[in-house]
């Protein structure tokens, strides 16, 4: 994607820290380009050259904050900024990197409104970014424009009496549904011997002004025992993906918190479940199968 | 895109008929691809190996029922079937390719809903397209599918009671819009002593029951002299593509038939403009500057 003053003839390294969004990986292998080539875990790259690192900040899949950690002299930082929004992590200051990347799927749920946005300093970058969607999607619909201005209109409306209204603007209340379902699960798991979640300290949001919760999109839930994770949760009819696919240790899983109520409700029963499990409150054989 | 039984360490050879649509070149060439490999004109194809051939039809950008042409062994047909619908070609027969492609945005222009379909022999072919549009999209998302399910009601239901009620659905009255602005164009362009459009011959349309014309989605305008396009068509404000793009001779530009009802109208004039001129009816200086 990005070409800019590197070499035409070898494929740029790109790299994310793991755990890292297991996105990146398949889309940068699968079409095998000669533009880049993914080359895994930043904390252990250390080849010479031109190489790229996208900073997923907060993270998917564990929704920390981070910076970049590579720090070599060649290097182009791309920052994904999808999960920068106060539903999911305190808005703690302004970022300023050089190239910054957003889309509504995140911050109001339009993914199939296919709009993203970008902040780049160095023009010649936006130019080639712009080419590339230009050849990739044919250009933005008028369709989809249509659609991004009014979701930014309600969302800018909503928002225009905040801290005096005492109705919820979009953020209040998305902020609302994340907290309590982050809450719910934290219920769930503290009665796991073995199961735990990450823990965020709290942090001053300018855009709330309050001290807030990090409130992930994604359950990052890790396991004390060697589970087989994909077994384990196909047996209880839940879908998650093992930490295996971000580059992290197979011990972790991560889980959507994103799935409409009712199944996110079945989601908590199910977990319940093979927590009971787990800590040995079933007999029989059944135990056995859950922990290899 | 299709790796089937196709050996991995050669990127297939990608080709089209000229003219062909201008983005099969520039989205198989931007990424430097491993997998394929843009050759250009199906026509001067003759490389031995596996090699994928979109067909078109009717064709971007000159309107043409289209066959594959190159016909050898290891050959794999795409048939791209966008404009296959009666507002823009009569509907000769069912066709029955291995791959078929087709998309709302030239079904309804509903290009922004990003909603495609194909319909695809091979089990093993299907399953790799799906796996590469969940890759490159990460899937589609509910909001298109539930635009599309309601787009294709919509339809539908203006179809139920076709040839018996009095208003007409959407596909007649998509091709009454087509062969108007298709008529008022040739109108326009029978005036030239230069310029020509492509004839196409009346044929039976299953879908309306009529011999119908065809109205395709863009002009190719032809010229019997050497026209700098871009600068003629810049001069008069007209956005056309040049032949050029298409693998095609620079005497032909490709210009839309969708644009705004005003837009459309604008076009006609100023094409008016440039015929007048290149038919001598101006004098002076300017009159030089259009023929090169």
């Amino acid at each position: 994607m990005l070409r800019d003053g590197y070499s035409a003839s070898h494929p740029v390294s790109l790299v994310a820290a793991a755990p890292y969004y297991s996105g990146y990986k398949d889309q940068a292998e699968f079409l095998r380009s000669g533009l880049y080539k993914w080359e895994g875990d930043a904390h252990t790259f250390d080849k010479d050259g031109p190489y790229i690192e996208v900073v997923t900040s907060p993270n998917n899949p564990d929704g920390t904050i981070r910076e970049a950690v590579v720090n070599l002299g060649e290097g182009k930082l791309v920052y994904d900024l999808a999960y920068y929004w106060p539903q999911y992590t305190p808005i703690t200051h302004p970022l300023d990197h050089d190239i910054m990347l957003f889309t509504f799927s995140k911050c109001t749920g339009h993914a199939g409104s296919r709009i993203g946005w970008a902040l780049v300093k160095d023009k010649e970058v936006a130019r080639k970014m712009t080419e590339y969607m230009q050849i990739s999607s044919i250009g933005v619909s008028k369709e989809s424009q249509l659609r991004a201005a009014k979701i930014l209109g309600v969302l800018s409306e909503g928002c225009q009496h905040f801290r005096t209204a005492d109705s919820e603007n979009f953020f209040e209340y998305s902020h609302r549904i994340m907290r309590e379902r982050r809450e719910s699960l934290q219920n769930v798991v503290k009665n796991s011997k073995i199961f735990s979640l990450p823990k965020f300290p709290q942090d001053y949001c300018n855009f709330t002004g309050k001290y807030t919760d990090s409130n992930p999109a994604f359950a990052w839930l890790h396991s004390k025992e060697d589970i087989d994770w994909e077994n384990l949760l196909r047996e209880h009819k839940i879908i998650g993906r093992s930490g295996e696919r971000f580059g992290a240790d197979p011990k972790y899983v991560r889980i959507s918190m994103f799935s409409p109520p009712e199944a996110f409700n079945l989601f908590l029963e199910r977990l319940s479940a093979i927590i009971d499990n787990t800590n040995g409150n079933v007999v029989g054989g059944e135990e056995s199968s859950i922990i290899k």
